[in-house]
């Protein structure tokens, strides 16, 4: 038996007891935080616009990817972006030099987006104008997962510079993404590290997500996510 | 006024008022953790256990630095190790392969360690026995920073390939750290990467910290990061 709360449990039973509560809490902020992407996925919907949510961890390269899928794409679709950062509003500046709209949220303490904050951005934007919304994620790898934003698609990037085993030691935001794309593939012939060992663990995670190897610096493998997005753009505006 | 949950405030306070319920009870966990860290911290001065918290992004080279400092290190300081992963095994057997006794945390759904779960994994040490307890944190590089585990160091692990803009991005975990590795120093020849500016955005949110860059890989400037745990254990056997 455990001295510190007295539960009578012990091991991983004891340390489930422990967190019930803090778990009963979570899910009703997520059960809230579920209704409200549901709202926003709505709002989409309505509005024909194909909202991404761009999860990584740190440093995988999530806006220098938009700067590049922005340059080369915005001829052909309108594109917005809502940058997720705990402080600063760098990112959202190198995102607006490249000439599209973009919100920045700061989430201070908050580890992750949530679907509120992206229902009070989304009235910064002309939706009816827009045809792609990226959400770029605050860098990390385990929270994000969590929240639902109401978006279409869930793309993690990661990057090859973070080793090949993340898929399995961060399993859960890998189960829900349709797309991970793996980056920096420029960095592979310096870097010990085995690229298609890692999209077999991606694969083992969650068999049916599409992987891409792309690099955001050179434009190696950008075509490819490119196509993704017209089909996706595309299939949106069927209906 | 939101409509979403018609609290009447508008904008940033809104987005306040309705978090701050959430904030009371992240509060009550908080204080909680806090009350237990320090019991670790007790016991950690009563056996003259040096104890650091390692806390990074996924990726950065935390085991691979924990690797070779044990191998160069084994035979001067006994050493032992906490694991924290979200899923797998996989670094506690990269570091038991090094000879040190290893207790593994799979956090499952939790994003970072707690004081509990350190206090539960510290009766399978012989703490008489340690001079040093590394405590690996679950890769993430915001929740982390939020959980006193009763640690005498908090050291950060910052690799070169996320940018040097990471300090400012993400200030919390830096702000209450007591030292910055900056690894993967031996891929800056192939980077884009301004590590004298990650420095110096280091120190502007932290200007007591202390900066070593090093490679893990290589070994380049590890020798000063051994002196420092050198130092450090020897400032705990002097009382």
């Amino acid at each position: 038996m455990c001295d510190t709360c007295g539960c009578g449990a012990t091991g991983r039973d004891h340390q489930h007891q422990v967190e019930h509560r803090e778990i009963e809490l979570e899910e009703k902020v997520l059960a809230k935080n579920d209704r409200l992407a549901e709202r926003n996925r709505g709002m989409f919907e309505a509005m024909n616009v194909l909202a991404v949510n761009l999860v990584s961890s740190p440093g995988s390269g999530k806006t220098t990817l938009l700067e590049r899928t922005i340059t080369d794409l915005k001829s052909e679709m309108t594109i917005g972006v809502i940058e997720g950062d705990q402080q600063t509003d760098r990112d959202a500046k190198r995102i607006e030099a490249t000439g599209v709209n973009v919100e920045q949220i700061n989430t201070l303490d908050a580890c992750h987006l949530d679907a509120h904050m992206i229902r009070h951005s989304l009235s910064k934007f002309s939706l009816a104008e827009l045809d792609v919304l990226f959400i770029e994620n605050v860098g990390n790898l385990i929270c994000p997962g969590a929240f639902d934003l109401g978006e279409d698609f869930r793309v993690v990037v990661l990057s090859i510079t973070e080793g090949e085993d993340k898929p399995l030691k961060y399993p859960g935001i890998f189960l829900d993404s349709q797309l991970v794309l793996l980056n920096k593939m420029d960095l592979a012939g310096f870097l010990e590290v085995d690229t298609d060992q890692c999209l077999s663990f991606v694969n083992r995670v969650n068999p049916t997500s599409q992987t891409l190897s792309v690099s955001a610096k050179t434009g190696e493998g950008m075509a490819l996510w490119y196509d993704w997005l017209r089909q996706k753009v595309a299939k949106k505006n069927e209906r």
